[in-house]
């Protein structure tokens, strides 16, 4: 057996049941591999960035890795900022990058490049295999390493001639570390931290978020009065109508440290220390006020449930969680604004919807309309990497076949990788888009205006303007084989929504929206 | 002055006219800048890839570089696989990576990642500015290293607060490296082998595939009987009637060990020892045969024209250079092929053009059907990272704004860089954009079969088809209002390239072909 087929039998040996693939010719060998091996789903994408940006959706909705397969450095280079997303995000995701074979690596060829050093950009585990003796040995750590707590991305550089040569064999899985149990004594001092009588909340991260820690979360804060707030970016919030609702903190540093004002004690779980996304010339970077005391009760290292039910054990023996009433706005009618668009979401989300939102400023009202929705998963931007939306949405959708998956994405972010819609199409996969069309990069035009800079200057608008010409994203959609259309009213959006909704396979909807800034 | 404003003044002192940019919050300062220096053009671009890419085919023509303005570390990713391409083809650039303020990094905001070590595996200079003071050297300086012999890629981390700080002023304009002068003994050396009578070749790179040099190699090939060959990809090749003919190496290590069949000295000019641009199993990595000796007569650090200058003094003193003559394809008729579609461009080819190939494939009758075309300049793939073609069309017409610029592009390598045609038309650029739409990656099923694997599994076909659904580049090209239109025969591609070179502006054909493999 070769390399690459111990490879492919080792993934699946491991769990690893899609590869979403770009491949060039130091991959062809994996290639004919997965010929061989149809359980390994191979997932064409026309673009690294998208099957990077899959294989975080998909890993954020099984907890298990997916395969990227990417062509030497310059394609890892393609898929690093939707790998960055996914670092951030603790998604567990196994890139396969071929590289040139060991032998000619000497030769420096067109290709080579410092791969090794891309690959630990992103990674929390990078293993160059040697031989194809040990490949599959490779691949098993690999995953594991990718799956433990904390979820991470693992990248395995795989030259050609590792592929190509004989001596192989698939290894059988690897353990994945679990996650850390949570010492007494720390559970003992959030105890009493919640005790003191003091205003205090629970920052959720990370499996938090999620059930079933979410609902022992929600409990906890019944009992004792504490805030549930979960981080500003959450790589997969549960929420909706029968759950505990969690106020997510702001994008920007004066609305989260608003969030803050008052907090005497602030436990950390799952989640870091809030700092501001970038920093501003007048304020900290710090969110948290400086007389609040900050208890880590579990890191994503640890088991987050297990904590949680140990201080609930203590502290909310018999409470209740107060969960969110199923309440729905109403239709809007008139104009089609970013407040009236989150309103139609709100009205309609079916249930069971996992959203993928890079709406950014156009998503303004969208958290607060679709709260009372039915329980629906929230996928966000977790590392800043604009473009991360279309293809997270095909990984999710993947990873949830019997699930609607609606991506809310702003057209200057959608432009990132736009390519990710034929991947829609080409799979056939159950994701409604929709494009926040307001025609510029709004959200710099606001931070403009946060620092105090004029908002008037040519380069300014010539840098930030997305009508000189004007994108159409009903042609675009159309020529990548996604049926699509255009909502310039409320009552058309709820049409088209609806009929999207309503119908199996991709559909986008291009909602033309004013800029908010 | 703030750093910012310093950036941009010592940019125009040190030379550099445009800036590619795709900016993000850590920018604005810069971005405020450039209100204020209109003669720093700002260009705006939807992807990193395409102000990088655009940097790129900007430096090829020029000689100087143009800056890209890209947002912290997942911006400079995007942009690494076109700076790649850069790389290889000795293009000055000057990135500009806008990065947290020094203060805040400690933090490890979302966007934090190692911009440091992503900016090393590109650049041959790298500078992180530590405080405004210093600002302006550090651009000056980052100017000079891009430019000087041979051309680089340079990159300055630029953090927030350094541009929004006072006390920065403008530098001067640093000397650039010149060039080295190449001894005496080295010509000598070159001259002996000459003289033997044996069998010989100059292989053309860097300055080499450009006039003055190209001519004067002619001269010596003239004399010497030497054959006149150039690297696989060259950065930029002037060619056509009335210069001499140039043989471009084969991109299969086949081919090019048969071109080099024979050849018992072959004298590097700007090129490198040719080897294969992937490691097969059974052939070697170094294509010269055994028996041939290599001499160096000057690297891309080295002063070119003058080197052959010398060595035509001696061996072709009265020498003139074979020139090609002026002779184009008939008209085909008939059906639409990478054939018919070569002849239909070599016949059209307007004096002067800049074309830019990344046909791949489709394109192997392209060099035979435009060599005896009025004369050109051909920009090719040096790094063989995809997605480089749409980008580098934009750099150069901007560069260029009174050539015509031919774009031929692969559909699948179309992809990756798509949003590219968004600045053709932005900035109303001469740009006559040709798809290849065959339907599929079809170098990788040539590279299948030429490894004697099958090519007829099912994930073969899934990963290299690109049918399902089909891409339909009138619609791509119209939604980013680039007028487009669809070839399917000789005689209707004809009549669309005739008129896209007639009118002013951008354009893009897709011209249908049967796949070649």
């Amino acid at each position: 057996m070769n390399g690459a087929h111990a490879v492919a039998r080792t993934l699946l040996n491991s769990g690893v049941e899609v590869c979403f693939a770009n491949p060039g010719t130091s991959e062809l060998h994996f290639v004919a591999a997965l010929d061989d091996e149809p359980a390994l789903r191979a997932v064409p994408c026309l673009f690294e960035g998208v099957a990077t940006g899959a294989a975080d959706g998909y890993g954020r909705m099984t907890g298990r890795p997916a395969a990227a397969l990417l062509h030497l450095g310059p394609g890892l280079s393609n898929g690093l900022a939707n790998l960055h997303n996914a670092r951030r995000a603790g998604t567990p995701v196994v890139n396969l990058v071929g590289d040139h074979a060991t032998f000619h690596k000497k030769y420096d060829a067109p290709l080579e490049s410092d791969v090794d050093a891309l690959a630990r950009t992103v990674s929390g585990w990078v293993r160059r295999c040697d031989d194809a003796v040990g490949v599959g040995t490779d691949v098993a750590e690999a995953v594991a390493a990718a799956t433990g707590a904390p979820g991470r991305v693992a990248t395995v550089l795989l030259p050609a001639d590792v592929s190509w040569s004989d001596g192989a064999r698939p290894a059988p899985p690897v353990a994945a570390r679990p996650p850390t149990a949570v010492p007494e004594q720390t559970v003992a001092a959030v105890v009493a931290a919640l005790r003191t009588g003091e205003p205090a909340a629970l920052l959720l991260g990370g499996a938090a978020t999620r059930e079933p820690a979410l609902s022992i979360a929600g409990r906890i804060a019944a009992a004792t009065g504490a805030r549930l707030l979960c981080e500003t970016f959450p790589a997969r919030l549960e929420r909706g109508a029968g759950l505990p609702a969690v106020e997510r903190l702001g994008y920007l540093a004066e609305g989260a440290m608003a969030q803050l004002g008052g907090v005497q004690h602030l436990v950390l779980v799952g989640a870091r220390a809030p700092v501001s996304f970038f920093a501003h010339p007048t304020l900290p970077g710090l969110l948290a006020p400086d007389s609040c005391r900050i208890h880590t009760l579990a890191t994503t290292a640890d088991d987050i449930p297990a904590a949680l039910s140990d201080l609930a054990d203590t502290v909310a023996a018999d409470a209740a969680a107060v969960l969110q009433a199923a309440v729905r706005p109403p239709l809007p009618t008139g104009a089609l604004t970013a407040e009236t668009a989150a309103a139609v979401v709100g009205a309609l989300l079916p249930d069971g919807t996992i959203v993928v939102d890079e709406a950014n400023t156009s998503g303004l009202w969208l958290p607060g309309a679709t709260a009372g929705a039915p329980r629906h998963d929230w996928l966000t931007l977790t590392g800043g990497a604009i473009g991360q939306g279309l293809p997270l949405a095909a990984g999710a959708a993947l990873a949830c076949p019997d699930r609607p998956v609606l991506c809310l994405e702003a057209d200057g972010s959608a432009m990132y990788t736009i390519s990710a819609l034929w991947t829609h199409a080409r799979e056939g996969l159950d994701i409604t888009t929709v494009i926040f069309a307001n025609g510029s990069y709004a959200i710099l035009d606001m931070e403009s205006r946060r620092l105090g800079m004029p908002a008037d200057g040519s380069a300014h608008h010539d840098l930030l303007d997305l009508t000189r010409p004007g994108l159409d994203f009903v042609a675009l959609a159309r020529g990548m084989g996604v049926p699509a259309s255009r909502a310039t009213t409320a009552e058309n959006f709820t049409a088209r929504l609806r009929q999207a909704f309503a119908e199996p396979g991709p559909h986008l909807v291009e909602a033309v929206v004013p800029a908010l800034f």
